[in-house]
């Protein structure tokens, strides 16, 4: 890497040296420092403003990241911002619900089409772990499978992590691959009868990996094969919900599930998730117990009803798909001009990056890096979420960017 | 019960009949109807304000509830929600954290004394089995002892709930009877070397129960005994933190968790959890993974620092303590003169009441239902929680009424 990483954040570092006195790791999760370049990337941001935003150094940023997904329309978005301030004036948590809750319920309901019910959480992991309880409820039954490498939280059936696991955690948990239902197939005949989930994503977007779409027919086959064996379909639409169709991922990819996760693009920010599913699984939703402290507060839910009139009316996922098809082609144009070979994986709207022949990754942090020094935040192994506060102008600065900083990995 | 009851809250029912279509159960968890009083106690909230808050029907309330603890404070308290405002206005959700989760974390270091750490979440749940994950990880052991009856949050080992649960799920959890050391010590005597944590409220408060101090040295006690055996002492703190003591509900009670796990009073309703830890511990906490979409969202940690100060500044577990016996001896005079024999157990800021020769709770169902209709919020079977925004004006007019209703008891 060229000299001089790092030494633009030292109000960052400054920071991180007294958080590793307070917290373990100083940054944990998905937004520590290791999970990007160390010493490149910001540790710690200051504040944001439509598709920018700006570090704790005084660094404006041009942010194709969304706070890892949920900012869809961009930071401190108006009418988002108006409508949590009505009902924050009411008051953010009660002994019992707002009306809110009904009027979200039924808007999600109507929107995802395939649902007659639909429950909130705060996080994604709560709404998974909660759909996999639901299935063996209903099923009776105890296994899952999952697809190889796929995320769906950090409880412990589902964390990445390695830390405080315990053998019993994952004595039911199997993998199966992405895009292979006879994996699935062995699955279903080794343990016969004893599955009450699948959980997949709309797409493949595991970390440090290139995203796969479905093959042609694969999440319609899933679909029948799961309903063959009463097996439940989980979609885990966390990161990619409402960010691909206005009614849910499972729409553009014509298929159904039973239940669906939803999180990340919901509320723009406010804190809310939520699972919907269809009639037969009501009776096993209302047997399992689920309920936290801020469960109820309506300030998210009248983000997440605005947030979601904004997306269909605004017509969100086709800006997102257009704005990403052109910096697709515009990265790819400037990558061709200066010699280096580009690879995208995923949808438009939420792609990957990689670079040929970089089995290591080291060019594509080369590349992240250099393209943060000059303002742009490029994941170098994560998906990108595109926001509607990216316009032609944004997009066309990261193209710009892009561009330079490839002709430079070059030169040396 | 007196004749009329469920008149008063009909647009309660008609959106209860709304919420039924797309919501299992309408409502739920711990403010669905049957946890109070269904047809009396409201369904829906509209708004709030200090120690009061208004349903759908238009009813004034006393609040005496403070929505299941967190409004320590009382609903809108101008200073926490200046200090939210402030934060909000530079951005909810980034793609790293903001400076304020360090000064939280430096602060809640210092408030609590023991730790030398802490981390963040958004729901108790969150932090409670986060604990247990950190327990097993540092000790490399599977079991965990809880105490008989305890609420430590919604996940599979710890759920109140039936449904959805397999056999795995609470192999390694044991249960031992509260102020009965002899029972912890049979465990570890019969599993010997295989406890990774002990995990405790620091007074038990069971729902549907009276609750029930510490008897005196049993907390100490405990705490040596953890030591003796390499088990970490988890304090559940998610219910009682900074209602008792504004450095945690240890300090009162004079003994030492190795992690507590803090959420309710922390924000004022502001969406946050936290667990605090020993150094010791720091290791292990890094190899637990832990993370969330919306973790890392300034606002809530801003209603934090400023909750966590006024709540020393201004004395508030003092006032809570003050009100409380305020409370208890006016109940209790006013239902000695109606010939009705109360009870109260657990500390006098968060009191249980119970009323003697009641064994199915119908005496006290009926005090909470008429009492309700006279617009105070008296649950009958948990305990109720008192904020600062109660002074003796609604103490004393929630002695009033109480008095009203005893007298209706015993005539009718």
């Amino acid at each position: 890497m060229s000299e001089g990483f790092g030494a633009s954040i030292p109000k960052s570092k400054a920071l991180f040296e007294r958080a590793r006195q307070v917290i373990p790791g100083g940054i944990y999760g998905h937004v520590q420092p290791s999970a990007t370049i160390p010493g490149v990337f910001p540790y710690f941001a200051e504040r944001g403003e439509g598709g920018y935003y700006w570090d704790v150094d005084g660094r404006k940023i041009l942010d194709l990241m969304c706070g890892y997904g949920p900012l869809i329309l961009g930071y401190h978005h108006q009418e988002i911002e108006e409508a949590a301030a009505i009902q924050r004036a009411k008051g953010l948590v009660f002994n019992h619900p707002a009306s809110l809750s009904v009027e979200l319920a039924e808007k999600l309901v109507d929107r995802v089409g395939f649902a007659d019910w639909t429950v909130f959480g705060k996080n994604g992991s709560d709404m998974t772990t909660w759909a996999i309880q639901v299935a063996r409820e209903h099923t009776k039954r105890s296994k899952i499978a999952v697809v190889s490498g796929a995320y769906h939280g950090v409880d412990a059936w589902c964390t990445p992590g390695k830390g405080g696991l315990i053998l019993e955690d994952r004595v039911h948990i199997h993998t199966f691959e992405w895009n292979n239902l006879d994996s699935l197939q062995s699955l279903f005949s080794d343990y016969a009868k004893q599955f009450a989930a699948v959980v997949v994503t709309p797409f493949h977007h595991p970390a440090f990996g290139e995203s796969e779409l479905p093959h042609e027919g694969f999440l319609d086959d899933l679909e029948q094969l799961c309903h063959r064996e009463g097996v439940l379909l989980v979609l885990d639409d966390i990161r990619a919900g409402f960010r691909l169709h206005a009614g849910g991922s499972h729409r553009p990819y014509g298929f159904e599930p039973d239940l669906s996760c939803y999180c990340k693009a919901l509320a723009n920010g406010y804190s809310i998730s939520a699972t919907a599913g269809k009639e037969e699984f009501r009776k096993a939703a209302t047997r399992v117990f689920l309920t936290g402290s801020y469960w109820n507060n309506p300030v998210p839910m009248a983000a997440s009803l605005a947030c979601l009139e904004i997306i269909a009316r605004e017509s969100v996922p086709e800006h997102l798909e257009q704005m990403g098809l052109r910096l697709q082609s515009g990265i790819s144009a400037v990558a061709k001009a200066a010699g280096v070979d580009v690879r995208w994986s995923g949808p438009p709207s939420m792609p990957y990056l990689s670079i040929r022949d970089d089995p290591n990754l080291y060019l594509i942090q080369e590349f992240a890096a250099k393209s943060l020094d000059r303002g742009v935040f490029f994941h170098p192994h994560h998906n990108w979420f595109l926001s509607q506060a990216h316009k032609e102008k944004e997009i066309d600065l990261a193209i710009e960017v892009a561009g330079d900083v490839f002709r430079s990995l070059q030169n040396g």
